[in-house]
């Protein structure tokens, strides 16, 4: 017996498979390539922070799992953590890490060639973070006889409804990321060095709540400060937080790699007029488009609303208001499907979960107050239940 | 003025630019793009959690700095974080974010055919994690007039030996990193959920030590326990830490993106002799490589000098010992270049930083005691100071 728990039900991933099998016929694919972690451990279970080396799952279409490839120090995690069987659990050999020349996609070639598959139409990632133009490159030249073409996101797609059980995953880390907002907003305080803020806000992320312990995030807090408030992706400094100061705080809570992630902004003593203003009309957008994400609608519908709202107070945002968001792994928690912008004629179903990012960056501060949701027949359901306003520390 | 402190003085950038500059013309290229964040920080100061969207620098080989390309709401973090001049701080279209069809890359094309480079000889990055096939795929088809390589992670290259005020924060990094270590083990005991040790380790990492805060790492904090130490790449779960048993923790202090990574590995109750032997032999390994690492020794000579540790013991292993360290964004903290490992005749210099991860994987069990060091003439100086042992938690 392993003391590691898998995810989910054999069943589950069976469920998935078969799926996702289902999409690979329709789109004219014999075999997909999954580099995408996310793509790893939704079809598999596979968990480990080894994606920075070329790995992958390899399914056929008509096969009962996936085939998982990667280094060998990491294929006794593929033993731990998944189901799969000894025999589909390839590993490559060792001097091919970081090597020059050869590559370990090279001997991923070979292997799919040895299952017959060398003459395949073959789906890859081609957009995958860590599938870069060499692993492409290499798996091109070992696979002359093969046709291989961008699988556009496949797996991706087939996440995007979630199952009851990662519906409750999502609820979870929903409650946590509402913790960790909670402990922020006590932690923060004029002269507070901003590294402190936030080893408090990832104490919470990671100690979870009364039965969900927290898992580690796609991206990490970030939390822009003063003019940093006019651009979204600045982490802390260790810089004391100003008095009379904005600070946005972007984190999400965590339960076994399913992401509820949120943001929320601060003023640090007591907020101008205009800031206050632009607080309400950011929640008045939201629940806009809270109340239009709902099946049957579509995500630019949901979009309208929002930018409605904001076009009513004589603002606009040029940007998505949102993203499709579950299993994750960084660098980014969005799924990289539904975006929530004009154009996207995606129908909603219910169980699609949505972080909606309503920042507003401007000249020289911006502002955000966001929520995570999953589609239910009411319209989005919030996942987390932190303050809806303008957060003043005072 | 800004709030933001740049990292380093503008000499500073101004020296690896013209580093870069004479490799380039080495390697024959007229221009290079970076897509690698360490390179773009290290070459730029540019800062922020945004390498989830395509984004790179531009360096031409006689310009006076290299171009920012990025997403519109990240061109304001390299306002703040870098000293660009506003016309080489280059945003595309937000609408292409994530499109299935268009790319930000078709605008990069367009931008380098601007400036006059598209017949160049340029260098692209590969096997940079984020560079993906159809990053690619776009500059290719846009660039027809100009020949796209590998420029062979030239920038990283550059990278390998460190300035004094680079040797500084890798030195705060490692007293982080220490006084983590020494959390961890006040931390362990049997029954403590696991993520509570884990919130303990992040929350020193982030709060840093007197003088020095802590910044986010480029690998979250691994911890297998149990069977898990057989393979090196698990984090933890919500289960309490059992009772006689081993755990391996992998963390780096980080400072200011610096990091200096190190591994200890810990046994819950009175350890089995042969598990004391074995961390003894590691710890003698490592000495080995540590006395050889000094200026004018090969890469393969430090692992030699490990490795005949390890066979006098009757034991060996497959996987390199060390890789160099530095600069560092997730998902690796090591800087893809010289490898501690047969075959790799770098010659080390000083300045250059290495972790020496002294991992052993076995068929159940594992343990590492790892030390990152920066070379000196008399050879490699630890960066971190934790007790060299197997650390018993009784």
């Amino acid at each position: 017996m392993t003391i590691f728990d898998k995810l989910f039900a054999p069943e589950e991933y069976a469920g998935r498979v078969r799926a996702v099998q289902a999409r690979m016929r329709a789109a004219g694919f014999d075999v997909i390539l999954c580099q995408d972690p996310a793509n790893m451990c939704w079809l598999t279970g596979f968990d480990g922070w080894s994606f920075y080396v070329p790995q992958c799952v390899v399914l056929q279409v008509d096969a009962a799992n996936p085939v998982w490839f990667g280094r060998a120090q990491d294929a006794k995690s593929a033993r731990l953590t998944t189901y799969l069987p000894d025999a589909d659990i390839v590993a490559f050999s060792e001097r091919l890490v970081q090597h020059p020349q050869e590559h370990p996609y090279d001997e991923l070639a070979a292997l799919i060639r040895d299952r017959g598959w060398g003459r395949a139409r073959i789906g890859v990632e081609m957009d995958a973070h860590y599938y870069t133009a060499r692993c492409h490159q290499h798996l091109v030249a070992g696979l002359a006889g093969a046709s291989l073409a961008n699988n556009g996101d496949l797996v991706n797609w087939a996440r995007l409804v979630k199952s009851p059980a990662e519906v409750a995953l999502m609820r979870e880390a929903g409650r946590i990321c509402t913790a960790a907002i909670d402990r922020a907003t006590g932690a923060m305080r004029p002269g507070v060095p901003q590294q402190d803020v936030i080893a408090a806000v990832l104490d919470t992320l990671t100690r979870g709540v009364p039965g969900a312990g927290g898992d580690y995030a796609a991206i990490v807090p970030l939390m822009p400060v003063g003019e940093g408030t006019s651009t979204p992706h600045l982490t802390w400094t260790d810089r004391p937080l100003p008095d009379n100061t904005l600070a946005m705080l972007e984190i999400s809570g965590v339960r076994r790699r399913y992401h509820a992630p949120l943001t929320r902004t601060f003023h640090i003593g007591e907020p101008p007029p205009a800031i206050s203003d632009l607080a309400k009309i950011i929640v008045e957008g939201v629940d806009a488009a809270l109340a239009m994400a709902r099946p049957g609608h579509t995500a630019e519908a949901v979009e309208a609303a929002w930018q409605a709202v904001l076009n009513r107070h004589g603002l606009s945002k040029q940007s998505r208001v949102g993203y499709s968001i579950g299993l994750a792994y960084p660098p980014d928690w969005g799924e990289r499907t539904v975006s929530l912008r004009p154009g996207d004629r995606t129908v909603l179903e219910e169980g699609m979960c949505f972080h909606i990012q309503s920042g507003l960056w401007l000249t020289d501060h911006g502002a955000a107050i966001s929520e995570s949701c999953v589609v239910g027949p009411a319209g989005g359901e919030r996942l987390c239940d932190a303050p809806r306003e303008l957060i003043v520390v005072r």
